[in-house]
């Protein structure tokens, strides 16, 4: 209706023969609106950039970047308090300049720098940094208590020290990453890296939930950055911590060959939301609250107490988790035909409080657990952002 | 100039009361123009399709997309010419759906396949293969002759069926390589997956010539896909593989570590391009003629005789080949900080004739070889396109 109203309101404004030279303005503004189309059709988004300074680090409430490479580092014996102070002015230098598309002081390849592509670069803080560092570890930093369904592994778990660069361009990634190792080589050996994606930007319209490799809308259910509970889920306010969060890292593998022996209907049934719209199966749409009240004829609840959406969700407020994970995709060991899952990221006040009842919930029964296994787990202190003239850490270090 | 005056030219065309009306009239398409430009910027790539059928093969001179995974398989001992013909009808029809961003037969997760980003499935051919299809083998179809250079490893090297899986989206790269692995399955092994990237869909102005990992500015001189001698570069004439061609896939390791003890100049002088620009340093843009024979005040060539752009040309037309190569940067072994290169992959219509020649110049003499090591090395044959109803390889096989 708007629509084809809309010609008439503007003949009504224009009137006629005013509407005929209107004809001729249209024809250059036409032209203006082509070019300004065509611009934006090629407009190359290598320049956007993401603030670095501010109360929080930039890659948390920052909508997810296409790509992300997670390090984490173990300090060397000889990095006292006075070595992590130069370590983290450092690297809050190297972060402050490549994510606003500018090199690095000693920058070796400064072309690779020019297009961030909205790069972020999050730092966070294992148990022994902060023991370093001589301040108070809260009590949740520590690896997480054993879950029945763990099968980790040392080369994907645990650190010092932790790394995040994500940005929409993988070669930004590559490059940004390689600035930070080097930087960080005289202080602290690499002890891993992972590598995430998403979709593509651009793939899709902003704000389209990603699927993850079994296929599932991944992701519905998530605090949204700057509405509802977001802040109260994820930022700290206790000591050097104010402003600061949690990260939770866990790898979890998705055996895609036994998943393909799941139908679709049981599939459904054990995520408890449709997979081609992501929608509840009490629901129509996607973002329909769930209905685990509703029964079928026979009296058998629709979203069954199996299935994953039932049991990530509480009824506690406080046990409210915000994800921002990506998937992998590694070659695969020989002798495998693939090596796929999910880096799955939480970002929480506090881990006890919000992440270990709701992973214990998952543990106890969620179906998804017969197709997936966590490899990986690392807890890290993510400590707050910092002024300009400031360092990412100096809350816990001066 | 030209911005300058056109505001006066429109003030020409309108007159003077009708461009006060005019004012109206710019402020409806003015709107418009705004519409169409934010709805060009996130007008979602995804439903973006390369053409599957025809005369070559599509993702060859396909405009390289952001990532490609490529895959080599051994053919299981059981594996005859009927197998083979089974295996390629099979995978034809994979590749024929999921790249037109329709789910395969029987595809596991057929939402991921709903949004192409331009996926491209392309199919190669090992010495193996031919022999069990009892086809004639090109003389080129063999390990290349071995370079001083070279460090290969049999994990990166060989194999008796390629597939390369492109597309500017990482997720669907990954459903359509699943989907292919297992398809191959009962007829192959998987042997090898490497993986590359360049930069993302959009981050640049469509048109820009890729950067490397080294930071320089890699493929100015390429032949350019519907110009000049592309056909006669890259497609063969010769009997079933007419239409097709052949691609030398080279795995290059890059030591980061040792070319940042190089200095800028030195870099320079080394490729004989201005790192910043690409430009050779006989000129001012990227795309300005080599001039070999330019000297400087005391007589030295301008572009030493190491310089990898000097080596990697040649006089005679016939020593051209395409690349269509992708940067590689994969999880560091334990005890690393770094696994990044180069895929460098080069199509041509006769390896011994236009690869081999050009590769023994560089092993000779190019100074970027104390920074690079060929790891992995492959041939294969890559046959040509088919028509709808038919499939890749029945010019070998029928």
């Amino acid at each position: 209706m708007a629509d084809s109203a809309s010609p008439s309101r503007r003949q009504f404004l224009l009137g006629g023969a005013a509407a005929a030279t209107a004809g001729v303005a249209l024809g250059v503004a036409g032209d203006r609106a082509l070019l300004a189309a065509q611009h934006a059709t090629k407009d190359p988004h290598g320049k956007t950039v993401e603030p670095f300074f501010g109360a929080h680090q930039a890659g948390i409430a920052t909508d997810a970047q296409a790509y992300a490479t997670l390090l984490a580092f173990d300090l060397r014996d000889e990095t006292d308090r006075a070595a992590l102070r130069r370590m983290m002015r450092i690297l809050t230098d190297d972060a402050a300049r490549l994510t606003q598309g500018v090199p690095a002081l000693a920058d070796s390849e400064p072309e690779l720098a020019l297009h961030p592509a909205r790069l972020t670069i999050t730092f966070g803080f294992g148990p022994e940094f902060v023991n370093r560092a001589e301040g108070a570890a809260p009590a949740w930093l520590a690896p997480l208590p054993s879950f029945k369904i763990d099968a980790l592994q040392d080369e994907f778990s645990h650190g010092d020290f932790f790394v995040q660069v994500a940005s929409d361009d993988p070669t930004t990634v590559a490059h940004a990453v390689r600035m930070i190792v080097k930087d960080t080589r005289g202080f602290a050996a690499l002890r891993w890296q992972q590598r995430g994606f998403r979709h593509s930007h651009g793939t899709f319209k902003p704000g389209v939930t990603m699927r993850n490799l079994f296929g599932q809308v991944d992701g519905t259910a998530n605090t949204v950055p700057g509405t509802g509970d977001f802040d109260h889920v994820v930022w700290s306010n206790e000591g050097w911590l104010a402003g600061g969060t949690s990260l939770v890292l866990r790898r979890i593998r998705m055996d895609l060959d036994t998943w393909d022996h799941v139908g679709r209907n049981d599939r459904e049934l054990s995520v408890g939301r449709r997979l081609d719209t992501g929608a509840p199966l009490t629901g129509e749409e996607e973002h329909d609250a769930l209905d685990l009240s509703a029964t079928d004829a026979g009296g058998r609840p629709i979203i069954p107490p199996y299935a994953h959406a039932r049991r990530a969700r509480s009824d506690d407020p406080r046990e409210r988790i915000f994800r921002r994970g990506y998937n992998y995709d590694d070659p695969p060991e020989p002798g495998e035909d693939e090596n796929s899952g999910q880096l799955f990221v939480s970002f929480q006040a506090d881990v006890d409080a919000q992440f270990v009842p709701l992973q214990r919930r998952l543990e106890e029964l969620d179906l998804l657990n017969l197709w997936t296994t966590p490899i990986g787990s690392s807890v890290f202190a993510i400590p707050p952002g910092c002024r300009e003239g400031g360092y990412i850490g100096e809350t816990l270090l001066e």
